[in-house]
């Protein structure tokens, strides 16, 4: 997956939950490929003051195909004509800077006082330049790598894209530059003076409230004539409810051990 | 809630896809308030190409103290030194320039080709100037107002915020400038070569997964001395799970009356 960790930048550096921060790759890229939407951000144009954000499927990805150096980059897709991808065109060197966003809510802590609320969180953010995929190959193992982020196996499992279909579909690479992760598993922290205050411990109830996606029976389509929902539909099902549950309601107990420099509070992440 | 409807801009014209978009105030409103975590961006510095996006949690209300013609705002809040915080603060007029995104997944629509896979949705969009909040009234409105957006009650159900506290974050205000909601919420749609081919329709399960924010049962903290899981937490779980469950069932098996003037094409949202 490329380089083991990213480099900080002075608009990715921590300043405050240093021990909740991460530069670490695998981290950033496993929360941007098991979150079901990413938000992607950009200026629409110069004289505009206001970025747009759009929720797109992000996946990163190292294209087996490329330069050996070239590393993970980050993939995402739409139709032709929308506006990302027109701006992505239109800056063909170094690119459109555009940053990206995932984020899994895991908990709602809930301390003593609001003060103390937080979130359970897994978050990621990248930042890079934005550019068409021109290379086919490339385009259609970046088509396959983002239909199997929904459900893996999904590619093999439908009709592929015919020629018009390519043509009405382009694939955005973005080249990271900058990338974290910040993530907060714990039980809720609160202070001292609370912990020792009576009216207060016996009046406020304190825990973590878990919270994961959850994932239904699937609903067969009108048009659908396969009657047995096929094994990678029900396994992903399945898997992932598991998996998600077990992680929130792990965080939800979990009691960090203290290292020496981390912040003693614990209000709403916000940098 | 303010105005009824947001007037388009050339930045939040729906160019496809017209039938999922709104300008409506209600809509809007109350995707915002039922996400449990916004995505807000914005420029860091005018030296910085790349825009940022931090995770918060974000709620529109309309504070009654305020001027009669105020309106609804988006009120977000963090430590008093965050970034954010300080570009609020050090653009006092008309305020820094921000953009906030809340998106729900509703569903995986399984399509009988990847073109035409797409998500069951809710997402919102609103451009504004973000400054802090001085009026201390307002402020812990905007506090009630957040604390209670996580589980409502809980701000009567805790301890309140001391002056220390207080201090200690700040609370920032989005006048709106435009806002948007796309939303989406039906069966997958496939097209009429494919319903009319033998070897797809036979081998090709189509159909939707839903998917929707499901909370567990709530852990008690190590220092929690209340036994009892109150009713305000209770009932919220009850309540969210049953509601997002059936909402999220609901689009899966939906089918909408098509319209004169609807794309008949159906693949990934982008824009």
């Amino acid at each position: 997956m490329g380089d083991e960790s990213y480099a900080p930048t002075p608009s990715t550096t921590f300043n405050r939950h240093k021990e909740r921060g991460s530069y670490d790759a695998e981290t950033i890229h496993n929360i941007f490929n098991t979150t079901s939407v990413a938000h992607v951000s950009f200026l629409p144009s110069p004289s505009d003051p206001f970025p747009v954000i759009l929720p797109m499927i992000g996946q990163i990805g190292t294209y087996p195909g490329g330069d050996s150096d070239a590393g993970a980059a980050c993939y995402l897709h739409g139709y032709v004509t929308g506006r990302l991808m027109k701006l992505s065109k239109d800056n063909p060197s170094p690119g459109l800077p555009v940053c990206v966003s995932a984020t899994k809510v895991d908990g709602y802590k809930l301390a003593l006082t609001p003060f103390h609320h937080s979130y359970n969180y897994r978050s990621a953010l990248l930042q890079g330049h934005a550019s068409l995929v021109a290379d086919p190959n490339e385009k259609m193992w970046a088509l396959e790598l983002l239909t199997d982020a929904v459900i893996p196996g999904r590619w093999a499992n439908s009709r592929r894209p015919d020629a018009a279909e390519l043509a009405a579909t382009s694939v955005i690479k973005i080249r990271i530059a900058a990338a974290t992760a910040k993530t907060s598993a714990s039980v809720p922290v609160d202070e001292r003076k609370d912990l020792r205050n009576q009216d207060v411990v016996s009046s406020v109830w304190a825990g973590v409230v878990p919270v994961w996606e959850c994932f239904g029976e699937p609903v067969p389509a009108p048009h659908n004539r396969v009657v047995k929902v096929p094994a990678h539909v029900a396994e992903f099902v399945k898997n992932e409810n598991a998996n998600a549950e077990e992680y929130a309601v792990w965080a939800a107990g979990h009691v960090p051990v203290k290292k020496k420099g981390d912040d003693d509070d614990d209000e709403e992440e916000e940098d």
